[in-house]
């Protein structure tokens, strides 16, 4: 059996009964770029055609699965199983969050992550051949998870262990921030125009009022082209306004 | 329109169009504790039998759902918006990891996550409106991500951000840790059985294979209860051992 540890964990269903779920998991797989499947006595073919439609492209995955007799003719080659459970069990096991499995699962070696079947989830029998038990924190009045829901989270954070996306970041296209000499033209533009608009009302209130104002752009994170675009705007706005009676 | 702060985010679907998706979404939202599900021009009605069986136990989130006929009005009484997008849009726009989001969502103030149709996700329009976006990082290779399950990993981050599940921990159902007395006992035990058995062959070699083996022993967690077990078993094994003829 070929399996690279590049590839990630190896996913095993045991006994998986609905064709969805089974399409589920193995486009959640790819999704996450999981591609060794097994499957144990399982009740639907990887062939299922609503298997194939729920996989979406990843079919070439329901393809590759093979199927064996038993959890221990599936995982020979592998070095760590993980169970998965939605309670705990009366055994001496380990239990991890989807998140520190993750950031545990870097065996030098390949490592299998168990899935029972979806009415029972796996026999004791089967979690005593386990290492240890993921088990997702999830709301304790509505914990029955869905198979490929609960794969998709396990996936997901086996991604995000090896991932490099920044946690958060501006999208400026092609576009570049404004630098403080354009934010400040525009900041002079507004409090020129504000100032001619008598928007103030007493010179006193100004200072507080305009500091408020500046808080407002500044932390705008404004582009070089959004700043020439609301200086077009404050220009047009207040063009219009002058052509304007007062007491309109 | 009444939502508290404490029910988390709402959850807003522009146009959904299977009724797997609907169901798969209130059972997720239940899974992690969303409450406010609404609904913006659907093209599947949340009666539908699919979705309420998908649902499984979650048909009280789709009886409670809302339908508006525009995402503004679905959103009135909302602070901010974030968009879902699977790829980055030509638009001046923060990308938040679901976990940045999930750590930044604690506004003071009711707020709102956006999916689009599934085919098409959300318009540039409907993104103009939010305030930011979140993306799920995945294969690039495989980037489409079924709406239930980018909506059940979005979910989980925001329940995760106030969970307090320890990351793992050693499931000991009523049994207590094994005191030191306990453990050194054992070893003791297993030491002198070993002797015996001339398991060392020379005894020079002793010294590291020992230490080798209360290695193992060490590092499992042994219970009470456990390591009477293996002062059973390995007493066992070598009353077996001695009534056998050496030669076998």
């Amino acid at each position: 059996m070929e399996t690279t540890i590049e590839a990630g964990p190896v996913i095993v269903l045991v006994e998986t009964q609905l064709a969805d779920n089974l399409g589920a998991v193995a486009r959640a797989m790819a999704n996450f770029g999981l591609k060794d499947l097994r499957l144990v006595r399982p009740k639907v073919s990887p062939d299922d055609p609503t298997a194939i439609a729920t996989a979406v492209g990843a079919r070439s995955l329901l393809q590759n699965a093979k199927v064996f007799e038993s959890l221990n003719a599936a995982t020979k080659d592998l070095s760590h199983l993980f169970g998965t459970t939605a309670c705990e069990r009366e055994m001496i096991k380990k239990y991890y969050t989807p998140r520190e499995f993750a950031s545990t699962a870097v065996f030098p070696s390949q490592i299998g992550i168990i899935f029972g079947p979806e009415r029972t989830g796996l026999s004791n029998e089967d979690i005593a051949q386990c290492y240890g038990i993921i088990r997702i924190p999830v709301n304790p009045e509505f914990s029955s998870l869905n198979l490929g829901q609960a794969l998709v989270i396990i996936a997901y954070e086996l991604f995000l262990s090896k991932d490099m996306t920044p946690s958060s970041f501006l999208h400026l296209g092609s576009t570049k921030p404004a630098t403080q000499e354009e934010l400040v033209y525009f900041l002079s533009n507004l409090e020129q125009k504000l100032d001619n608009t008598h928007f103030w009302r007493t010179a006193s209130k100004k200072p507080v009022m305009w500091r408020n104002l500046r808080n407002i752009f500044t932390r705008m994170d404004l582009t070089q082209q959004e700043t020439k675009t609301l200086n077009g705007m404050i220009d047009a706005l207040s063009a219009r306004q002058q052509t304007r009676p007062k007491s309109l």
